[in-house]
């Protein structure tokens, strides 16, 4: 199915202090890692990346022939669901499927992409995510535990998150309508009803969100 | 106060396939550097390690010199909690608090271990955690999504967790009591009603569970 990668790069990056969509990760803007995943994988047939104009530099200067695919730029909204839905708005007549990431993901691989999109065609919505394996608490305000959670079945979302595009267009006009706030598509997707089938992710996909989440990051790829 | 140091180290590491307490991360055991970190922070007096005797020679092994603080083994139990007690059970008569620690997070950083005594001092029960940044969902027998899970006040939790003796004998007084099973102390301390103070974590503190974390850790540790 014709699928669009809408990479999410509009933030402001405001608990880091510095850019953390610009930073190097082993020598390669974070951003520029998380096109780059998409370009490779075999199942995108175009990337939209929603940022402003200044970090659209950050793929410009890293490309000397182009892109292997095509690569358009959109401006942000006022936060990230005004954000994905400027992408939305933006798609081709022909899209079929949309895949929207955190442009501050730059690990993810193209082999989990390709599952993820693989597991949209079958199941409509599918998102990368990773089982909870530690013990889980709530805290009061003053970050003392108040309850346990039980980790069972629990799942922390990740990106990509694959979606049937008027199954996506449909949610977020119902997240326009009722003035709700989502932090990411899986949540819109609950909001008119939607099973979104989880896929585990098999190889590290942080956020990129704290200075130490970059030094974890550059880690990895040092492994891998 | 006068602070002892837990380390359980009594597992059989069934998921690992080979023993990862023993395992070599640049060239020094897991167990090993779990208890360096204690020897080194100054905060601890004395450090009891649960574990049988052939994974004891990992640190005599290791030790030309002797240890630069009192280093103690115990014989585990039958599982995690029994260990911690058995643990419990070797105080030195003038311990005022204990720091229960994993023996499979290595990483640990002698600071956050004198942050979390530091604040197990104030407030009597701590423990060394981390802030669930990313959207949480539960799932059904399909893996999909079925509700949202709010992340705000969850925390993930690590080790080391310190308290009063008194308290965490309490609580694992009445964990034997009511035959409860705990995945770690914070929950024995919910069983008495005992609030405790949550310190994020400075460094990356991971389990090591599967052999990718190894690799991880590895890698951390090359770029520290």
């Amino acid at each position: 199915m014709n699928t669009t990668a809408i990479i999410v790069a509009a933030g402001s990056s405001q608990r880091m202090g510095f850019d953390k969509l610009a930073a190097p990760l082993a020598g390669v803007p974070v951003l520029r890692r998380s096109l780059d995943a998409f370009l490779t994988s075999g199942c995108i047939a175009e990337v939209i990346v929603v940022c402003p104009p200044e970090r659209w530099k950050l793929l410009e200067n890293a490309t000397s022939g182009g892109f292997a695919k095509p690569v358009r730029r959109v401006d942000g909204g006022a936060n990230r669901q005004d954000s994905v839905a400027n992408g939305l708005a933006a798609l081709a007549p022909g899209a079929e499927l949309v895949a929207v990431h955190d442009g501050a993901r730059p690990l993810v691989s193209p082999e989990d992409i390709t599952r993820c999109v693989a597991a949209a065609a079958s199941f409509r919505a599918a998102s990368l995510a990773r089982r909870v394996t530690e013990t889980l608490k709530r805290a009061d305000a003053d970050d003392c535990c108040t309850e346990a959670v039980a980790r069972e079945d629990l799942w922390l979302m990740e990106t990509p998150q694959v979606f049937e595009v008027g199954l996506l267009r449909e949610a977020y006009a119902k997240v326009r309508a009722e003035r709700l706030e989502v932090t990411d598509e899986v949540s819109a997707m609950q909001a008119i009803g939607i099973r979104v089938k989880f896929i585990e992710a098999s190889q590290p996909n942080p956020k990129i969100t704290r200075p130490s989440d970059l030094v974890l990051a550059t880690a990895i790829l040092t492994i891998q």
